[in-house]
């Protein structure tokens, strides 16, 4: 089955995003409007887990928030004062369901619930020791392990089993856990995932994204930091700083792709990076045409840079339809071939006889990059210049991220030049890793001390992979397939 | 309950779209197609029929054609070779069901399906004339006072009868029916709505909008004209033009709202004639501002027009999410003041200082102005100017679209000046209604022989409208209510 | 796909079964507790239409009455103090729902609703009259026949209008009809499906048996004699006889299978009949043997009047699954063959070694007796002798039951010596016509003037069959399949 | 919501049903079937649990075995030639989803699927040892506690490891274990609950009943002996007896009402032991009346021997509707107290003026008993006489049967004479004590070593209660109410 989501089905894919909440009536209500704002960031599953001050509560769920939080009985069911939530995206299939987050367990100190955005890269290692000495594992996630950690560490307090439990894995984790005593919101020592306060009336917040605090209308406090702990309760929040202190390396693709243009990612808004990104690009790369066209939505934001630096037109050449939200399945194979444009449509009188420069975030694959050239070509573009406001992505991402097996990325298969062919554009340009950290504000890439994250564009793994180096493929699976049908 | 759609809960709405297809392997997977392209001219129902050379097959649904006519089984359950589609937009309700069209008769001569754009504003004289004679009629449509008419002529042949009826009705139609002879195509003497021709291959398509021409590869020939009927069949195509010739009165709504921008509308680019509104919106009440923002999505043509005609840089003040298809009901009413931000959201540090532009396509009710410019304000906006690309709604369509009561028309109830103070703005304008005709290439507005329907603004009906001023209102309702579930 | 109901497979079906009252509080309410009551003559589908004083209702869905009669919001969607309903067993498929009764006109003296049991002779060569001079039909069901035929009438009263349609039809027809005046019930000249009247407080009810009045505490007054046509209304009730009187033929096969055995049919009751035909059975057809074996349920009243009569020993030795309600499909194929026992299983402890009189209540096509006596040897039966509770079925239904063709029918190919061989049992029997009658506690039929309609087993029709001879096969399809999706 | 089940309302339940097979084909649709005829035992989940040689699969659902095992796609899921299968009657609610069997865990040793029939009894204390060490929990069943013990085991090898984990719990369990060894039977030494081995071709079988064995054409081998464990493999069967020898003490309610009739427990007829308990009943307490009728269904067997026995006449004075297998809401408060006769309908024509021996088979509340009384009277019967084929039910089961507290039952708080007033009848009586085990074939019971467990009616529990006594009510409670939605 062909989705008609060509032009974002050759993305990178964001696995998570978390909200919590601690001190406000209709707590699951809020976490709810919260996750439908970071609904981008995993659209497969979602979950809430609540507090009532005797029960916890869980609702996960396939699908998105909408259709399934906003029904008042299933936030009914979520009672209290304090919950947590998350976002999904990642493989689909039967399995799914028991790796819907937040986890839970009952521990011997009480309820513990966990929300998780990253990606453990020890996570199979360890599971492998705990299942040795005795621990059942309810699903195949690798938040899980986490949670056996922390319910066989031999220390005596919750926090101090926490961190012991942070202590043993590396990797991307941004953490909110749910207990009875508080709401812990952390960060691994890189800080690759991002984590943000927020707090609404007497009400803390932790959430992956600013934009989550605006549609609840809370107020954003300050980032949680690299290797921070934060542990807020009824009696204030306190910080905790656990680790050895490291340079962080935030993931730089957020700016890029991920986080939304409204949201304040890293102290700056990313709507302003993305235009940025978009004038360096026509810094970088400029070319002779009439309008600046953008692929729609996320290129927008680096087309409308990409114009005003340029002094080219911009203009909407490409309509997207009103009706994204939903997957149109081909109704047949005789019809298969007419997908392409049930989404996005040329704006054949705009187009006609023109040259135009596409701006796009990325090519992962290419598959799209060729489909809308060539829909510029068909509605009479006399001219294709393709321009990316994002370096070639040649590596895979292990810190939570859904990436294609590296032979499949375009970019670690084929030069730029071989690129611009294999999408038949008349040209085509990246902008530069040094262009991209200027965009961010800096002078460029500092090769020994890199400010973020850029794995996927240079290669350069900020931890052990040890899942990838030491665990024989085979013993990366589960022997457990489960459905479940209420 | 509240939906999240706070921007276009205050819209008129279109509320049918047609498309028909004769000649093609496929006809139903063709024709769902092209309605997914006219999915914005009805989002509550969608049906199909089908002729197989020996019987009609209709599948009717509530609902979005997504979901419902991109099923293999469905499709699979409309063989043949010719089909037609409708997708609606109309009360909601247990009645509904009933009304999806297309309707249905099997008439002495054979089966006979018909889809309908338009509103009749005679139907109701003529059903209770009907109902006297011995006909029963199975919904409460307009539409099917035409299907009696066609089925009590006394003339010989379909085509005779089919005009005979024709004939009768007064108002708005745009319709495409279905024989077992060929398809038939037609429009009122007025042209209120739209209707084009296509081809692709071998096969005729009649469809409310080009985009929907687009989408299945098809090739645009030409407009059905006003008072024209069009028959295609195995043997060619036909053209009949049985009423009396008079000049034609287009909506000149499609061009502001109601099609989407990638339209050829009455030979025009949708998106070049937004432009041009929104230019001259410039022209006519300029503003000294930082920003030029539109109001997502249908502000954006125009927002781009006036940026370039004012040379104001044209920014993303507001974010719209992605998940715009799908409906988020408010969790509890705790949470219900935050529900505007669901959807859209202000790019707070983009607008905090600014003074902005924010251009919409229209003000029906007011409602979404009022947050809207709220919105702004709230992130720090330091003025607020209201454009709007079409003079003041004042009076309701009777042609079908779907109006508020004229009470509750903002601009049938205020100035301008009391409008502006109501929503809040720095200042507020609408484009004359001179300006929309220059935008359409004309010199203005022709107060004795206009050249479109444009009675939602000047209160100039082109047609008698029987129903309102002869039915009593307790004849217009139907006694019936009816649920089936499959 | 097999279902598990190896024994009820092979019956004939009632197709229909109505219920209507006038004057209640609840009237839906009351009227989907009788159509529960009715459930075993029509399980596919359900309807019921109320009238509320202003507004007529109906909702229609197939399956059971329970799931979709049993909801407090479909009932709160029926209000008012008058409502009708049908159950229906009939053809499967897409077209279904358009058929499920009760069907519903605006007609120009108002509201007509109508639940019919019993089947039209010549319902197919008045439709084509009726869509020639006009009409549409909705449905492809004889019903609406009838419904055209009050609508064109040219008659001025509305009950004068019914009576002159019901002299243009022929066949089988118990009628209960809800109009804004009152309600109307009657029964064709022959009476040949029953309808009874009762009273529960001061309001009105017409069912098809009187296990309905049971459910809903209603007395039992009388039947609604052959030709009758009984009108009950706030005013009180009326009787008419505007046919010319003929001798009554109600259906003999209520008594043998279609009724419940607690009902009262044509003043008897149905447990005491069907004991009465075990008893005339064992008279008939005695044999030695060990133990009396009922096949459940339909065959045990029929056993113990065999076992009464003959001083054996009554037995469970087929025992029924206790979740008979639902269909089990077969999970695979590999599996198929191992259905037969997932409803019924033999007792076997008891079986083993015996001979038994098993005990049956017809046999159509024969593939259920076959089943079922290798199911008793298998079990370790010495010798099987099958007895049929009714004479050897032969010829086809057209009075509103479900018969499969003749050549299905096995005692329309063989003798009763080759039934015997082909089921393998050691001996087989049928009670007589004049048995049966006996049973009814005649002396036997009178073969001149039969007091039954007893067509499936002597061919003896009471109507023209004008459909059958004078409609050519293809003019009795419908050219339209039609599906919809609330 | 008010069910229309009346007569079954008033039971015991048997809480489960176990099936599994090792070495078919199409071992999943296998243990479809056999759960089918399981489903007695549990009607509210079920579930499935294959082995392909690689992969546990495993599926579960709300609802009965029809409706989610039948389906093609499920079975389609759980490929192997080994699978295990539970059905479960228990507590209702949102969190009843993650207790539905089979419970899975990846050992270190490999998988392990569990499906128990019967209640342990020191469940709670052993699970809040194991929660201390670390263990999470993602249950609130019992079953789940053999599990964590046996993986947290120090013994080697898994048979160790789960004879270890046995030893440590106390009550009721006949367990079926799906490993990638081979599966294990095994019944607790009391074998308190049933379990049968059963062969078909070269797979072996593991079922509570034999009417399991008799749905897939397999043959009755043996018991699984109290205190026996049983492994079956590809290399055949072994047979361990870990325990200390104690007298067995199966329960006697098996005989009375749980297991199905045409099922062979402790190697007997269950059919023959309840006509034996019925002409016990009559032996003991005689009554002269007209009419021996039973209270459908499970009231028949005793009602035959009762009839046998004492020479009246069996007929059925009262009739089931044929559609039991559905609960029918009542539609709406006015229309409630008619439910009683949805299900069940007094034969009036049968019962009016008769004296009538009502046989049930037990009195659990005497709700029902009192409603059907009064239904005989409301049918005219002159006298009414009830008679039990049990002894009074006086105390609570903690071995897997849901019986309501002990303030409920009917006989805990009254004599049979005051029972006798309450229901209404003329006279009243139970099998006695002494009287059951006669039917069993014994003398009587021997009170110094009763051969069943009768604790139900004599209060002589077998095993400790530890739960019951040493754990407080607050502590048996979990804090986690979770639902998920696929």
């Amino acid at each position: 089955m062909l989705t008609t989501n060509p032009f974002e089905d050759d993305k990178l894919r964001e696995e998570c995003g978390v909200f919590g909440i601690w001190g406000a009536d209709a707590a699951a209500a809020m976490v709810a409007l919260g996750l439908h704002a970071l609904q981008h960031r995993g659209q497969e599953a979602a979950g809430i887990s609540s507090w009532d001050g005797a029960l916890f509560h869980t609702h996960r769920a396939m699908g998105h928030v909408a259709g399934n939080f906003d029904r008042p009985d299933v936030i009914g069911r979520l009672p209290g004062r304090a919950a947590v939530g998350h976002v999904r995206y990642s493989t689909t299939g039967e399995t799914a369901l028991r790796n819907v987050q937040p986890l839970f367990a009952e521990l011997s100190s009480g309820g513990f619930a966990v929300a998780h955005n990253g990606n453990l890269s020890n996570a199979m290692k360890l599971r492998h020791d705990l299942v040795r000495r005795g621990s059942i594992f309810q699903s195949t996630s690798d938040t899980e392990t986490i949670i056996h950690l922390v319910a066989t560490s031999h220390y005596r307090t919750l926090i101090d089993k926490f961190i012991d439990a942070l202590k043993a894995v590396e990797g991307a984790y941004s953490l909110v856990c749910l207990t009875q005593e508080g709401m812990i919101g952390c960060r691994d020592p890189l800080g690759i995932r991002p984590l943000v306060l927020g707090r609404v009336g007497e009400a803390w917040i932790f959430a992956s994204e600013t934009v989550a605090l605006d549609v609840v209308g809370a107020e954003y406090i300050r980032d949680v930091e690299p290797g921070e702990l934060v542990i807020v309760s009824d009696k204030g929040l306190r910080s905790h700083r656990p680790f050895k202190p490291v340079a962080p390396r935030p993931c730089i693709f957020e700016h890029v792709y991920f986080s939304r243009p409204d949201s304040i990612v890293d102290g700056t808004s990313v709507y302003s990076v993305r235009k940025a990104i978009g004038a360096q690009l026509a810094i970088e790369s400029p070319v002779e045409a009439d309008l600046v066209v953008p692929v729609p939505d996320s290129g927008v934001p680096a087309a409308i840079g990409y114009a005003q630096q340029s002094g080219l037109p911009f203009e909407l050449g490409i309509i997207r339809s009103h009706y994204v939200g939903r997957t149109f399945i081909q109704p047949g194979d005789q019809v298969r071939h007419l997908g392409v444009k049930l989404k996005h449509n040329a704006n054949r009188a705009l187009i006609d006889g023109k040259r135009i420069v596409l701006i796009d975030d990325s090519i992962v694959r290419g598959t799209t990059s060729l489909k809308i050239v060539q829909m510029m070509r068909d509605a009479g573009a006399r001219e294709v210049h393709m321009r990316i406001a994002s370096p070639p992505t040649r590596h895979s991402c292990y810190y939570g991220v859904d990436t294609p097996e590296r032979a499949k990325l375009l970019a670690a298969q084929m030069t730029v030049a071989q690129m611009s062919d294999y999408i038949n554009a008349d040209s085509l340009a990246f902008v530069s890793v040094d262009g991209l950290y200027k965009a961010r504000g800096e002078e460029g890439r500092d090769a020994r001390q890199p400010t973020h994250c850029d794995a996927c564009f240079t290669g350069a793994y900020p931890t052990h992979l040890t899942d990838q180096e030491e665990v024989a493929p085979e013993d990366q699976l589960s022997i457990f397939a489960e459905r479940v049908v209420a």
